[in-house]
Parts: structure tokens; C-alpha cells; sequence
């Protein structure tokens, strides 16, 4: 069997060539942090691919509807952006372009023929992280052990979303075992943050964070076990949605600490509007996955749940923000950011009240322990198959590898243990759903709050390996609470200085406040969360419009 | 602290305490088996007590809101017909008369000045299994170690059973460890079945089993994990069901094996009408227990799904009858039954095909792993406190305790393990849901099989102890599908001969065949499941209406 490394090589050099020799650009040097205008100014794209791509998910398929564009005019455009991006921030794993033309070219037939779309999605590209599988092509989620492992069927998904009229036309990078928030492996290295490239976009589905923010694809589909689509989302500044389990089918992907039955990973949608988020979920539970995905939930997509029929219809919401979840004080452009959206809301006429957490800390820590009771032999077992080594830290100087913050213990736990962690985790479950049912006191809807408006970590994107602490969004994946990451304003060093703090929460508090500089941070995204009930993901998409609009019409 | 058995002692002197001296009976000597006549000839009840008890959950549930009975006498009328079942099959546990009439008065009184009823189930008394906590009891679950542990909240669903207008009023006998289909343990001894003494009710929820059989309550609320409602509902003779995970909420109720997130127990009726069932869930459902127990599925019950909205409105259903399991044989009387249910629904005009079971006995095999991947731990870790003896076998005599299929292995496995054994399981489902989908071929309806019907067991009721085999159950657990129960018909030696069989699966099979001998059944309830899909509980319960009058219909 060949090294390691060589197995690398070889698979890389067929990336390479799995590139259209002219869609090749010369990007520019990495001292250009910035590279968000490039895809614009290189070249490649002609006027009108550069229209098509910068339009969002509603109106692509609209004109994809009404004949306007057609599908192989929509994914040529967004191929070569795809492409472009890549080479700025090596975003991308598996590339195809013919393929996907060829499957656009059959959907212009099909229209041409009936004049019908085939689905609610016809012709719009959505680009997949690397653990959703297409049928005859690699999947290696980051594992050089997994080089050559062609897939022999669909994951679910991706018949759904083929039903639904798309074009699955990429995949992206993610980190080796996808239980990092930042995303680099052995194979295909490291991807970077396009509005900042000594910046991280996050992960776990960071190849879809700096995809989507180049729009290099209109949608993509990311997965999220502890904040694997927010993190990325929020420091690229895109909408996006953790769904509850079950909502968006999972079989037939690929996947760490598989048969780990009770926190689990879901998939779904991370774009560049909230309409896009809306587009991606009805079109997807529309489809029935609970007929082809046995932990699918048979619930229909409920109109009436997004008029928000169990939130008064929408009038006077009660909207509650957490300011901090008394583990980590966020940063100065999130405070900022919590603000201006509470403003927004109060001058909407909402109202908005004070979200006090409880056991965030505890919460968060045995969502770990769960998962860990047995991350190190699942990683082993996969990485031994090669030899290729555990990555330890995804700091750019790596020396310091054993201080990484989610490198687990070597030993597992037995499932006695297991099951101790699991019941306090259901415990605390409960305790936080009476927490919330209980503020219907100090609402004045005569409901509990409405939705929780958060953030969706601690700071905005962070120098490479320095992403440490996920709280904010691993505790909702602990409560199966639905959650929306969009977009309030960009790092601004004058409106966002560091003031000085003398109380910390912990050592590790303080150690956080002491990594911001706003010159580090300059221009990155700053997004919030908004939170919801168990499978009430209809409401949440339409509260985040609601947000959305108050955003804007406050601007 | 005292010796185990003195725990019991005492235990046992107050639950003779909480029986009111005018209701004990001479029950008849333990060589009369059939006991189902004795509640209506011992002349503790009235007539009209006999007549309110004899009466099905609908019709009682109208009279007590047009005010024709009130709580107090339906409550009074069912108490008294429990308490003789007590005498003669010792059915219950927790005992407190005053308490539950009450809160009947209450009702009454709420009646009385508002002209109206309190919720869906106004009045109706209802007996829980004893793991459903109600503040202010003790619940012990059969376990010693467990006398003295008084609730200090009400189980989620005792909440919601009182506001929907139930009166909860006995609790009902189960076997230690709750893990065992009959129903023994050391504090309240062992409950035979009220159609034969010499038979098991079967169990867990053998309490509940034989208390409605005998109509010492309208309806039971059992628990399920691998058949622990559906077991004894079929040996004695009820319609029952087993909902799909979180559609009744188990917040706040005991349990062993906590913590395991994999195959869920759930909560569920057993009653003497399908229409019992059906107000039941419907009732539960409405009250919207998610908003109560984080585990409980955010799913309305949804009158359109009722209506078979998915199984063509109910006009020409397909049932798939499965015969055997591919691993045990049914005994006779069960084959009959199945012959009988058949030409009912062919004279109903419905399409009947033959289901092909797909690897029962590895999904069986792998849901008692992840079971036993720390059963004996947990059992261990609740007997230590007062050194009770876990029980090996439910046989009479005990001395070959070590051949008692239950008994989980000593030594757990690793969470790492536990997770392949979940893997393997998920994988299966997989396979089955296809499997299932595949049948849309062979109906001739367009749609796959609507439903199935089979065993609740290879046999009927057995003597005590002999209750081996619980496959034919067990595998919709795994699965996480709906399945009802529902009488057929009783055991006849003459319609029932036993038949030479020359060829086994193996010697299992073929000792299950060696147990049937007419004469030790007699008179024994037939009953056989109908399994549907995944949170389809509405459909579940219609086609299960459709199926019994059907077989009202041909006789």
C-alpha cells in the first residue's frame, strides 16, 4: 500500500485536473486578505454570469422557471465562480463539471419538451459538504484512508434534492473527523475566510462558509452537530438553518461517530438570503424523506406553522436576547450587533426582553462528553486503515498541539458511563423547556417568548486555530432547538474598540477577551442566531425574515 | 437499615391498609382458572356498577358529559371492580381510594357549576402501570430498593391526563427491572391472567393486562420497549397500541436502562374498544405534550391523516398478513386467527397479500444488545441499596434460573461497541423501510402495503415462566413503527388441534412448538398486531377500526 502522502498526492493531482484548464485565473497574492471582489474583476465571468451569480435563490428560480435563464446557463455561471473561489480560498473536494452540465442539459430538455420545471428547485446548483454522497464519485470527508471510496448510491438528499429539479454541482472542504470548527485535513489542507483570509471561515462546513460568501453557489447544504453550519455561516456572513433532528434526511451520507443515537448531526441550508433557507426546507419536507429515511420525522411542511399560527400570527412578537451565556463575554462587534437588532425589533414594534440562560456550561460540556465517549476509536479506526495522523490543532504553528481545545481523550468511556452522561443531558433538556415555557409571565403576549435572538459564537472569525469555544451554538444542538444564523453588519475597529474589562468569568474568559484586536478582525461578518422550539422550523425561517426586514428597514 | 424482606412486609401490610375492609371478597379457590365471571357474581357491585363497568371508554366518556353518570360513581363503580381484580389476579400496587374520588368530586362540582366538562376525558378513570409517577406515591417499580421513594411532581403525562378531565385511580403490577414479558417481582409478587390462573398476563404491563381484562378499569396506560404493552394486551384479550417515540410523553415516569437514547420505551393504552384507544391518543396528543416533555414529537394529531389521507381515503386497502417471522412458528390458534382476519378482509373488499419478514432475528438480536450493553449494571446499581436478588427466571420453580432467556449478560460493553451495535441497527431500518416501500409493486393500489398484520406472539398466553420468545413484538420497536392489538378470537382445543410438524427452523423453534398442547390454553385470548409507519398513529387506529369491523362484520 502506497504512503500516506502519497495517496494525497495522487488524489490531489486529480483534483487539479478535474479543472477546465481555462476557468484557471491568477488570484492574487495571499497578502490580499480581502478577496471578496475577485471573482468579479478576473475576467472569467462574463456580464451576465456575473448577474446570475450574484442573484439570489427566490429569483434564480423564478427565471429558472419561467425559461429566462436556463439551467446551463445558471450552472456554467456558477461553475466558474465555484472554480474562481477555489483558488482563492480552496473551498472545493470533488469538481464535476461535466456531470453537472450534463444533468442541467437534461433538465433545459425537459422543459423545453413539457414546459414544466421538474421540481420546486429546477435548475438551481446547490453545492454539498464532503460527506454527502453522489453515486459513482469519491467521498473521503478529509480521511486519506477514504481516497478511493466510490459511492455505490445517492445519499438520501441527493435524490431529494435531483427530485426537486437540482443540480448538485460541487463539493466542499471540511476538517478530518468534521468535529472541528475550522476546517483543515490532511488531503485537501486548509480553507480560508474570503473577507479575510488570515481569518478562518469556520467549520465544520467551512468549504460551504467561503463557497456561498464568493458566491460561488447560490445554496449549499452543510451538516451541524455543534454549530457546524452556523460557525461557518456566522463568520461568512450568510443565512443558514440547523434544523431539528430529523427534519432534513441524513441517510445514505457519510459521517464520524456513527451509531452515536442521541446528539445527533443534521444537515441543511447555508446561502446568501433567508429566502433561500425557506426555498431549500419546503422543497426538501415537501419531498417526504420519512419514505426513503427511517430517522426522518413524518411531519409535513405546515403552511399555517409559517404564519406563525402558535406566535399570534406574527403580531407584537416577543423577542428575547441573550446577551451572554455566563461562560464567554462576546466581543465588542457582537454586543454591537445584538444591539442594533434589538433596536430594529423594538422600532418594528416587537418587543424584545432579556433571554437568561441557564447550565449553558453544563450543557454544552455533556454534549461533549457524549460525543467523546467514543471519538478516539472511531477516529483510530479510520485512521489506521492508512496511518495518516490525527490532527490535533488546526493552529498555524502547530507545536503547540496538545493544548487544542477538541482533541478528545484517548480512552472512551463504557456505555454504562454513557448512558449517566445522556440522562443528565435529558435532564437539563427538560429544566431548559420549562425555563422557556415559564417566561410566558413577563412577555405580555400571553405566550412565552417567541424566539431567542443570540450569538452565534463568541466573536466574528478568528485567526486560523484560534476558534476555540462553541457554546452558543452547541447548546441549541444539545436542546434540538432550531436555529438561523443572518447577517447584522461587518467589524468596524472605530465603532467596535476594545474596552477595557476587569471581571472575568474564568481564565478562559479572559483568554478570549485578550484575543480581540479589532484591526485582526477588520471587515469580517457579524451574524446572530435565531432560536426556536423543536421542530418548529416553518416559525423560526419566518421570524427570521421578520428580523431580516426590521434589519433593513432600520438601516 | 431493615433486611429487604422486611421492606416488603411492611410495604405489603399498607397496601392491605389502602383497601377499604367492605370491599374484600371471597375470591374463589386457585384451581378455578377462568375468574373473568367472578367480578359480577361476588355481589360487591351493583348493577348499575356492572353496568358502568361493562361499558367501552366512548359511550362512558358521552355519559359522564351529557352528566348522565358522574365521576364520583363511574370512579366508585371502577375502583370496586379493581379492587376484586386485585383478590383475584393481584393486578395492583399503588392503592388510594380517597384520593382518586376526590378529585372525581372536583370534577363533579366543576360540572355541576359550569355546565361543562373539565377536557376529553372528563371523568374517566385511568390506571397507570407503576413506573407513572403521581406526587405524593410511592413508586417502586417492583423494585425494594425503591419502597419509601414518594414522587414529588406528576410523570408529564399524569399532568396532562388530569387536565384533559381523567381520573388516575390504581397502579398497576409489573415485573422487576421492568425488562421481562410476564409480570413478577419480589414486593408484589407475580399477576396471573384473569382467563386462566395458570397463565401469564403476560408483561411488563401484565398489571394493566389483567386489571382491564377483568374491566377493573376502562383504560391502562403500559409501557413499551419490546412489547410490553402489545404482550399482554394480546394474552388477555385488549386493543392496544404502541405509538412511535415521543408521541406520549415519558417525561418524569421511571424507568430502568436510563439514559439509553436508542430504542426508546413509550407510554400507551390498553383498553377494551378501538375507540378507547382512539380517545386515548387523540386526547394526549391535543394537550400538546411537547410543550411539556422535550423528548415529545411537535405533531398535532391530524384529523386528514385519520381520515387515511395517505392510504387512498380508505377505499381499498392493502394489508400484507405475515404469517410467521422466519424464525418461530406461530402456535395454531395464532395461524387461525390469521386465517380468520383474512377472510374478513377480502369479504370486506379489501386486498390481502402475504408480508416477507426481512432479518427479524438480527434486528431482534440488536435491539437486546444495545438493551443489555449495560442492563446489568443498571440493574445492579438500583437492587444494591437493599441487596434484593435480581430475578433470573418468572418460572414457578425456579431452580434452573440460569436457562431464563432475559437475563442480560454481567459485563456491559463500551460506549464504542454499543455505537456499531446502534449502527448495525440503523442500517436495518434502512433496509426495512425500502423493503416496505417496495411493495407498491405488488399491491395493485399504487402505494405500498398500508398495513401489516401479524402475531403479537407465537403463542397465546403461557404458563408462568414459559414466555420465551418476543420477536414477533419486538422488531417494530426496533423499527420505531405504530403497531395496535386487537382480539380475534379465543383459544378452542377442538378448532386448534395441535398438527405434526416434521421440519424446524432450529431447536428453539421447535421447543416453542413442543410447549403447545390444547388443553394448557384453553380459553385463552387470540389477539394479533396491525404495524403501520413511522408516527402514523391516526392511520394506525383507523385501519385498525376498519380491520375490527371487518371481523364483527364476518362473524
Amino acid at each position: 500500500m502506497p504512503h500516506w502522502t502519497e495517496l494525497i498526492a495522487e488524489k490531489k493531482q486529480r483534483q487539479l485536473k478535474s479543472i477546465p484548464q481555462e476557468w484557471l485565473v491568477s488570484p492574487p497574492p495571499d497578502s490580499t486578505l480581502d478577496v471578496t471582489g475577485f471573482p468579479e474583476t478576473c475576467g472569467l465571468l462574463t456580464a451576465r454570469e456575473i448577474e446570475i451569480t450574484n442573484t439570489s435563490v427566490d429569483v434564480l428560480l423564478e427565471k429558472l422557471a419561467c425559461g429566462e435563464w436556463t439551467a446551463v446557463d445558471v450552472t456554467t455561471a456558477f461553475y466558474k465562480r465555484a472554480v474562481v473561489a477555489h483558488q482563492l480560498v480552496n473551498c472545493l473536494t470533488e469538481i464535476f463539471v461535466d456531470r453537472a452540465l450534463a444533468r442541467a442539459a437534461e433538465l433545459d430538455d425537459h422543459f423545453k419538451q413539457t414546459g414544466k420545471v421538474v421540481g420546486p428547485l429546477h435548475g438551481l446548483p446547490i453545492s454539498l459538504k464532503d460527506q454527502i454522497c453522489i453515486k459513482g464519485l469519491e467521498t473521503t470527508m478529509g480521511y486519506v484512508s477514504w481516497i478511493g471510496r466510490y459511492a455505490e448510491k445517492n445519499a438520501v438528499l441527493v435524490d431529494i434534492l435531483i427530485e426537486c429539479g437540482a443540480v448538485p454541482f460541487v463539493r466542499t472542504n471540511l476538517p478530518q473527523t468534521v468535529m472541528w470548527p475550522e476546517s483543515f485535513n490532511n488531503i485537501f489542507g486548509r480553507t480560508t475566510n474570503p473577507h479575510n483570509r488570515s481569518l478562518t471561515p469556520g467549520g465544520s462546513s467551512g468549504g460551504e462558509g467561503a463557497l456561498v460568501a464568493l458566491k460561488g453557489s447560490p445554496l449549499g447544504v452543510g451538516s451541524d452537530i455543534g454549530g457546524s453550519i452556523r460557525i461557518p455561516s456566522s463568520f461568512c456572513g450568510l443565512y443558514s438553518l440547523r434544523p431539528s433532528y430529523g427534519r432534513v434526511p441524513y441517510c445514505g451520507a457519510l459521517n464520524s461517530l456513527e451509531g452515536q443515537d442521541s446528539v445527533h448531526s443534521v444537515f441543511g441550508p447555508m446561502t446568501n438570503s433567508v429566502g433561500g433557507v425557506k426555498a431549500f426546507m419546503k422543497a426538501v419536507v415537501n419531498a417526504k424523506p420519512w419514505l426513503k429515511d427511517p430517522l426522518a420525522v413524518r411531519k409535513k411542511w405546515h403552511e399555517d406553522e409559517y404564519n406563525l399560527a402558535d406566535h399570534g400570527s406574527g403580531k407584537d412578537l416577543c423577542f428575547a436576547i441573550m446577551w451572554d451565556d455566563g461562560v464567554v463575554v462576546p466581543h465588542p462587534p457582537i454586543r454591537r450587533s445584538l444591539e442594533i437588532t434589538k433596536a430594529a425589533l423594538e422600532k418594528a414594534g416587537h418587543k424584545v426582553v432579556d433571554w437568561k440562560p441557564i447550565k449553558h456550561r453544563l450543557l454544552a460540556d455533556t454534549t461533549r462528553n457524549i460525543w467523546n465517549a467514543a471519538s478516539s476509536e472511531d477516529y483510530m479506526m479510520t485512521t489506521s486503515a492508512t496511518g495518516e495522523p490525527i490532527i490535533a490543532t488546526m493552529e498555524l504553528d502547530d507545536s503547540d498541539a496538545t493544548a487544542a481545545p477538541f482533541r478528545p481523550k484517548k480512552v472512551g468511556i463504557t456505555a454504562y458511563q454513557l448512558w449517566q452522561v445522556q440522562k443528565l443531558r435529558r435532564d437539563i433538556r427538560k429544566e431548559y423547556l420549562d425555563h422557556w415555557e415559564a417566561t410566558s409571565s413577563e412577555t405580555g403576549t400571553g405566550r412565552p417568548v417567541d424566539a431567542i435572538i443570540c450569538p452565534a459564537s463568541s466573536y466574528v472569525a478568528t485567526p486560523h486555530g484560534k476558534n476555540r469555544y462553541t457554546n452558543y451554538t452547541t447548546v441549541w444542538n444539545a436542546l434540538d432547538y432550531p436555529a438561523t444564523t443572518f447577517p447584522v453588519t461587518t467589524v468596524d475597529p472605530t465603532l467596535d474598540a476594545k474596552k477595557p474589562r476587569h471581571v472575568f468569568y474564568d481564565d478562559f474568559d479572559k483568554g478570549i477577551y485578550e484575543m480581540y484586536e479589532p484591526e485582526i478582525f477588520k471587515n469580517a461578518p457579524v451574524c446572530l442566531q435565531l432560536v426556536g422550539r423543536t421542530l418548529e422550523e416553518e416559525a423560526v425561517i419566518k421570524m427570521t425574515e421578520i428580523v431580516d426586514g426590521a434589519l433593513a428597514a432600520a438601516k
